[in-house]
């Protein structure tokens, strides 16, 4: 039976098995018709729209499991900078999906985005950086809905190659610019052996459960928020300039030197071994509030929280303490919380941070417990922005982890290398209205020339480069050289 | 079949066509009653309620073909000086599809309006007002609905004539002058040999056909709103004393010295025609942002927008760039927009203002194309009130209209000429509080005297004249003569 | 037939009638199985849950006269120290529905309240504050949902004496500290001869019908809010100190010195005899403006408002004059409203107040009528608190109304005297920060000392004091012992 309407409550493990229920029977029907195509004598590779970043129906991991080719639209939501950040959210997330293989971004828009009611425009030359984007962290393409505008029914207003106008337009003449750079750099689209194109140290655990466990009603809080809170850590490792994988629940993360669990209500008992196996091998692991409360039918582990995962971070919390909207904690080494706060015991863990002022002044705010050579971190807290990125950095210091130009890019600027069958590729996109310059051992493959003497890429551009074996590079802005253009 | 709900979007012509259907089917549902009527040998004239101004559900020009009396219902939205631009909007809307001719205020409230979830009270003397307004406009009476108030009942708080409280009311002594005004100035009532009984050099287009196909959603922006467009332009002719007719599509407008088109979404061949013979006739065209991008059907004309005006306006749209809630854009000539603005290419008008600043920096924003005698504008924003004034103003210069005491009438003044069997009368509504000197060879109907002297008509006051055959009037404020009371 | 769905407005009679008749019918159910219960021979008293504050289902006068013990479950809805006046409500309200009997608080939260879309908590100390407070109004008990927090299921998260975290939480030691005192307190439950176990000289009119009424739509105003009256009264006399009882309107109200009737919009002819009766015995009673203006079929009484009390009152409104969201109204004596005012007319009454500015400017706002040895007060809009709790005092004054402690307690302290077998009891409850001594011939229950020489009760302290035959209370704040804590 689907949950229905109650006269009051409804069962949220009802709620989240239905959607799991549905996920596997889409998931049926996409073998039913797989099954009928190669029945037929069809050797076409087989791929289907996850459907990215909002539609919140599959369980994403079981779905590519089944797929040749996992593949994903991708719609902007914010013409800000910070769509950018959403570009490598979707593409990381896809590109784990596959399993670190190369993917394929089935729709993008040419020219808008749909934003509070209204069509907004890109800017010139971000559709272009946005493309490759999607191909630097493992894309085969950059593919579009759709080509021409349709004149007539309930689509007649979305983004094409071709508007309205015709192809005497900016947006067609965008789409060839990005036809001839792709031309340029076909060589990347070549995989390398082992078939990953991304080198990654830090992974975040996703799993749709998390995000299906959270949209419940009559939880200690409807902030909650599963999606919010993974891409704000993401989002923090972006501006890092770290690559980032994103791992499935119960998988081996010995490969990793930082792990991330932002707010994964449930946890099952093979998610739970993992975290722990990982720990014991030597991993760094840092869990938020709200994670392993549960197992994976919703059911509380009593004793304290978070459960699950009581034993490994040395704590116990005795209640949850989620805050008004208005309300903000201060923590004791300067970083900020809000939407949320707990009454933590230690329980083997030290405190790295308490709670300063309130109702909790002077208990745990963050702790660390060492667990031979790994440690398992907790943050009973949301924190801002600043001081994610500011916890983030400590953690990857103390794990090891390095941006991937070796330090943090200036701000604006995106770096991402792919892996390819030969040689690597860096990719350097200018989302900023800066100029830069890029050094490094190097081929420019747009611009055809060697990135040894630098390479100056204008607010707004990108650069390409074949890498030399053991490549260095340096970006530094060019601030005399004309300013912002 | 009706549109029904959808997993995703509907389609807009299959909402549209309902919309048209349904007042089509309301109609066929009039004349069968009509028809029983006149059966039964009564030859009363037959007429019903057009439910202005909110009740967007008839196509109301082929409605008033069929009723022997035009008749409304109209109750104030707002307490504010904008109601009484309002009362003439909805009366001069009514006595356009009455073709001009006389028409009647079927229902209005006797002493209250409904305001955001409450009854707010009518100033002392603005029923009396409006109720002049009414028939300054065409209406041969002024009818409340109600006489008496229910005690019980879900209209029991509805105005009336009698109140609750009874006789001894406000309301009612307020209904009895009415009485004695209206006995007074009975004569208005007779309508000239051509039946129209106000002329009018400015038309603005109008059909239900726009209302209904900018309620779709899934347009450029959800803030497109016909209804809007339509009485932010009437309202700025209000101001500026100027008598107004709206039009239908498609018909001849060789009448009018200046039409204006906001934001007209669909135009079918028959409208196209129309304004091209107009303009080609001389006449001066003003078209604004989102008119005839669409056929009836609501297919988008390609190559370039507003594909059924291209030509006319010499203008080529590349893209629609609406605006966020908080964004504005600043013309050349000093002008204001917001909420929408336009890529624009000139191909035969000329740019009489362009965008200051933001991407569209230097493109064309209001443009003119001469097209023989005639000349077609093209505006490409949402106006600012004070901008939408100034632009009117520059349009009516060059159209040669004339408000209807010669000069714009001081602030909350409204003038009112109406035509009738042997003279023209005159209306002057003092909405203000300060009072005013009219002055012109007339006579003061409910006064009973000469008016070439000068008749004081004091704050929230009124002046109904009968005039000379060739009438000039002045009105002047007050200052000394008491201020506001 | 219940109410539906209409085309446009719904029968404010039948969705009030509809509503009395789901109560009775609840009833039924209740009488059925109790019924069915004795049949088997039980003689358990039987009881069920009134459901306080926002269940608005039950016409509680007439369910009350079915039951052995009248029982409620009461939430908190706020954190902010208003809820201490929110748990007097419920209880003075749960009092007088069982006639002024002892009753029984079936539900509270132990720990938690739900507020905003997320759990707070309670700070230490409150929970048993509370306990006492519904104890010291007339509960028999202080019970709670639930025992132990449940694992699974809608309400996991609902407040509970043992919480996930197990019986090594502030919860658990709370309720120990809970059953200590009461344990120490337990002879104030055994009730005096004639069972009514509080003394009140103040009344507050209360029927589910005033609610009901002023549910339905199409009022002069949505602002209308019976429950939000009602509170608002009750709240002042909780800050003044003084006992309230509510009445059920056509019962004899002649043990009261002073009657309050706040917006009943609906008064059946026994309700109006009553407070005719209630005025001529001597009584003071004083009715809010949109009370007695229809009878109990919502049929308004014409004539002028309000209609069933005009004669009473000795006024005659012309018009209800509801104000917007941010208007207010100020009167000749100092007082301030909002929301709501009335074009009064004196007929036999003299105004108290008049209104000053605005359109009402020099009209009666708050009127007083003398009928023999009692008086009828009017007041015309919605006082805010300030100036309903200086109006208030002033009628208190008049009516020789005292605080139990015979003059206001500081800010923050409640005090309540239950009558019991052979003694009363005093309750002081220091919701505040601050310390203050309380001094007079006692006894403290749970210090188990003689009260003469003074007590110290800390900021979120308590005293339950046995009161000597003739009690007189100080209570002081001990500004130099330590302020806040």
């Amino acid at each position: 039976m689907p949950p229905r309407d109650t006269q009051y409550l409804h069962n949220p493990t009802h709620a989240v098995d239905f959607r799991r229920f549905i996920s596997d029977e889409y998931l049926d029907c996409l073998r039913e018709q797989r099954a009928e195509i190669q029945a037929s004598g069809s050797r076409a590779p087989v791929t289907t729209n996850l459907m990215l970043p909002t539609w919140n129906n599959l369980e994403q991991w079981s779905w590519a499991e089944e797929l040749d080719v996992v593949a994903v639209d991708h719609y902007l939501d914010t013409t800000a900078p910070d769509g950018e950040t959403h570009v490598a959210y979707g593409s990381d997330l896809t590109r784990s999906w596959a399993g670190g293989q190369p993917w394929l971004l089935m729709e993008q828009s040419a020219n808008t985005i749909s934003l509070d009611g209204r069509i907004a425009y890109k800017e010139p030359g971000r559709m272009l950086r946005n493309s490759l984007s999607y191909i630097a962290h493992g894309s085969q393409g950059a593919l579009f809905f759709q080509w021409r505008a349709s004149a007539a029914g309930s689509e007649a207003w979305h983004g094409a190659i071709v508007p309205h106008a015709g192809a005497d337009s900016t947006s067609f003449r965008g789409a060839c610019e990005l036809g001839a750079t792709l031309r340029a750099i076909g060589e990347v689209a070549a995989p390398p052996a082992d078939g990953r194109v991304l080198d990654a140290d830090v992974a975040i655990l996703w799993h749709a459960d998390g995000w299906w466990a959270l949209e419940n009603r009559s939880l200690p809080s409807d902030h909650l928020d599963f999606s919010a809170a993974v891409r704000s850590t993401h989002r923090a490792l972006w501006h890092a300039g770290v690559a980032v994988d994103f791992a499935r629940p119960g998988t081996d993360l010995s490969a990793y030197k930082l792990v991330l669990v932002p707010s994964m209500f449930t946890l099952n008992d093979a998610a739970v071994r993992a975290l722990e196996d990982y720990v014991a091998g030597g991993g760094q692991l840092a869990v938020w509030y709200f994670s392993g409360v549960a197992d994976e039918n919703l059911h509380v582990v009593t004793g304290g929280y978070p459960g699950r995962l009581r034993d490994l971070l040395g704590v116990r919390v005795e209640s949850f303490r989620p805050l008004g909207v208005d309300e903000h904690v201060e923590l004791s080494d300067g970083l900020q919380g809000a939407r949320w706060s707990e009454l933590v015991h230690l329980e083997g863990a030290r405190a790295l941070a308490t709670y300063v002022g309130g109702p909790l002044n002077g208990r745990p705010a963050v702790t660390a417990a060492e667990r031979g050579p790994g440690t398992a971190y907790y943050v009973s807290t949301e924190l801002d922005p600043a001081s994610t990125a500011t916890l983030l950095d400590r953690l990857m210091a103390q794990a090891g982890v390095m941006p991937v130009l070796g330090a943090t890019p200036p701000a604006g600027v995106e770096a991402v290398r792919r892996r390819g069958a030969e040689h690597d590729y860096l990719f350097v996109l200018n989302h900023g209205a800066t100029d830069i310059t890029v050094r490094g051992e190097g081929y420019d493959l747009v611009g055809d020339r060697q990135t040894a003497e630098g390479v100056l890429v204008p607010g707004g551009g990108y650069l390409v480069a074949r890498e030399s074996t053991a490549p260095q590079w340096t970006v530094t802005v060019d601030e005399g050289a004309g300013g912002s253009r």
